[in-house]
């Protein structure tokens, strides 16, 4: 290839990036390669910084650019109320949300026998000592609405019996805009099933 | 937000890129994180190191990692023939496709009076006097089959006139595997009138 084996090598490892494949990768390596100075050099820089300086919050699992993130060391966010998340990109959503004022607890993934993936990877035994620790006094489960999700949640409500703490989960319907003739028929069971007093 | 200054400002960066939005940048963002040791940081420094060494071709117009790119000073590709394109992406096509032999010259656009791109913005002059002084036999000129490809291209073609230089362009036709029906109407008229021999 004409473009130079530094090229190619990151052309490679963008390729790696979700939503960018191999063509698209080199379409955005050109395009960093025309920007080098506004846009290749500061995000190049800004990648070394958070590769070097990010982690996991010891408490939570949030990423965080010290031991604890910076939810956790928020006191305002100690309400009690604890919420508990597959992932950090979900913990993301539901900030966006802007809805829920406490902390959370970042799993990490779903329980998966196929991956081996049991309780103590997840943290589980870690979030039921913090529920006692912590006096909290409800865990609302907002895992996916998938299989692995219900799963999940079903076994962490399990090992939660006998902290006392209330377990409450994210409603299931109709989605805000949503057409009836577009929603897939569990949605709608789960909507009728759910239906409340007008 | 919860992901940090220095996160929100990489993730403002990412999303500068073609084909990544601001939902893509933060997902593709969230996995460099989750892959710090062995993507972001690996990423980080490839990317620097192409910012810091990769500059223009001064003959040709090529991304280089010298003064002079690695087709301009392989002696095995002095044919004698010179591909005209615009852009170095359709360099990198010509490559892939490995079917041309010679070198380039690669214009960085097409002439737009409207964003006032004249021929000396193209290089056109010095293309000119490349092909007296290095006595080159062909000019191929490989340009997008646009309105603005085209009209370059006959620009380019009169300003060579009197160089003696023949000059070619990519024959237009039925791309392999197309099927009539899905081509457009300007393809198939160009197809139809030049048709040949069976």
């Amino acid at each position: 290839m004409s473009a130079g084996d530094e090229i190619e090598a990151l052309i490679a490892l963008m390729a790696r990036l979700p939503g960018l494949g191999p063509r698209s990768a080199r379409r955005a390596v050109l395009h960093l390669i025309r920007k080098r100075g506004a846009l290749m050099a500061p995000l190049a820089a800004a990648m070394a910084h958070v590769a070097e300086t990010v982690r996991e919050c010891a408490r939570c699992g949030n990423i965080a650019t010290g031991d604890i993130c910076e939810i956790c060391t928020d006191p305002k966010r100690a309400t009690g109320e604890l919420c508990v998340v597959e992932d950090v990109a979900d913990l993301w959503a539901m900030e966006r949300g802007q809805a829920f004022k406490g902390r959370y607890h970042v799993l990490g993934g779903t329980l998966s026998a196929l991956d081996a993936v049991g309780p103590e990877e997840l943290g589980i035994p870690r979030l039921v000592a913090r529920v006692r620790d912590e006096g909290l006094g409800e865990v609302i489960l907002a895992l996916n609405a998938t299989v692995e999700g219900q799963t999940t949640a079903h076994y962490i409500a399990e090992a939660l019996e006998g902290t006392g703490v209330s377990i409450t989960s994210l409603a299931q319907g109709v989605p805000i805009g949503g057409e009836l003739d577009y929603l897939d028929d569990g949605t709608i069971q789960a909507a009728l099933r759910a239906r409340k007093a007008f």
